[in-house]
């Protein structure tokens, strides 16, 4: 058991932890985390909540910023959570791994949705899902939360690239097919029309390294708001 | 489009996929797999399931079956599951991740019990609620899945400990801080127990790599309804 003060509780229930032994785990673990990444930038605070997603140290360096400044996708994520703006999230398991507690944002998903194209086209449910609520306006100022299905990224880029304006996207589809080029044009089209993305390189990903990237900018968001990080350049 | 028959359908959508692109996409992503893992014994399949669920090719190496034999484990969790025995989660987002189709278990989660024995006592929520389930007997022959959790894996070695027997335990908690130690903590005492388990070393893991291996033990056993494998020794 800690004795810990009020402060601490909420600190470390931020990491999803809130009783005493879960405090402690989460204390400690980031105590390790970062032993093992900088902490000097905002991005830092997304590369180290890689290396804590995905227990491992490596994962930090194959994290990608779009932005005019690698700070700048998790500044803009953080004012889209202080603003209350929606988090959507492309999978029923991303949206089950973001935190409830520290904002107002409603999280929804976009798989259940479009299941009529899906059927019509031959396009994947969670790509259909994405087109349906960009029909909608849901992406414009959003959160936009991908973990899971390439299909998606690439349906939500095609959405950038003709007007949609998320505030910020997370994209880490996992896998052999596609994954690692769904990022790819997610950051190609983000760096062409100035919407601000968090991607990874490579094969890895999934979808409890968005839900805990997407949290890191609530976490950020509830730091700027305690006057702890401030969010203006 | 692919001009997939009604069959393969089938086999694509156990992966998850429901539409003309989605099975492509599992199609290709499991044949990119299978160059990578052999292909030979039950345990097998698990470890090509760690690699698509965890985009990397290098894991099937951190799987561990605790056994008569590397694949009992997965004999016991497919008999499990066509038992339609109970699969219980640590969190919401393994259960989230667990597919709906082709079995008929009920799924259920620990967290949001034993909330009261939390606050009492100040172990984790999920450890208490591991506690709180194994009282009723909801383990007993169940299918029991920890992706996130180390003091769950930990609460839930204590049960098997006392007497508790799951007909088998899934345990992938990743981190820094107790994850490794429980999931070895798990492998001695199901090798004590004659407790089938799948487990992974060292400090990657995860819901998603959770849930992923569950399904696995779902798609072994419709295989083994539709004869295509062989559950009996």
């Amino acid at each position: 058991m800690t004795d810990a003060t009020d402060d601490e509780f909420e600190a470390y229930a931020d990491l999803g932890a809130t009783t005493a032994d879960a405090m402690e785990i989460a204390e400690t673990s980031m105590d390790r985390v970062h032993e093992l990444v900088p902490q000097e930038t905002l991005a830092d605070r997304i590369r180290a909540k890689s290396v804590h997603a995905t227990g491992d140290s490596e994962f930090q360096h194959l994290v990608r910023f779009t932005g005019t400044d690698d700070s700048e996708p998790v500044r803009a994520g953080a004012r889209a959570v202080s603003n209350e703006r929606p988090i959507v999230t492309d999978i029923t398991m991303v949206q089950a791994g973001i935190t409830g507690r520290g904002h107002d944002c409603p999280v929804r998903k976009a798989i259940g949705n479009g299941a009529e194209l899906a059927a019509e086209t031959g396009m994947t449910r969670t790509a259909a899902a994405v087109l349906e609520l960009d029909r909608e306006g849901v992406y414009d100022d959003a959160i936009a939360t991908i973990g899971n299905a390439p299909t998606a990224a690439l349906a939500l880029a095609d959405c950038i690239e003709q007007g949609t304006r998320p505030a910020v996207v997370v994209a880490t589809p996992v896998g052999f097919v596609k994954a690692a080029e769904s990022r790819e044009r997610i950051r190609e089209v983000c760096a062409d029309h100035g919407v601000p993305a968090i991607t990874n390189v490579g094969r890895r990903g999934g979808s409890g390294l968005a839900a805990g990237l997407t949290n890191e900018l609530i976490h950020v968001a509830s730091d700027a708001r305690n006057g702890d990080v401030v969010l203006d350049e």
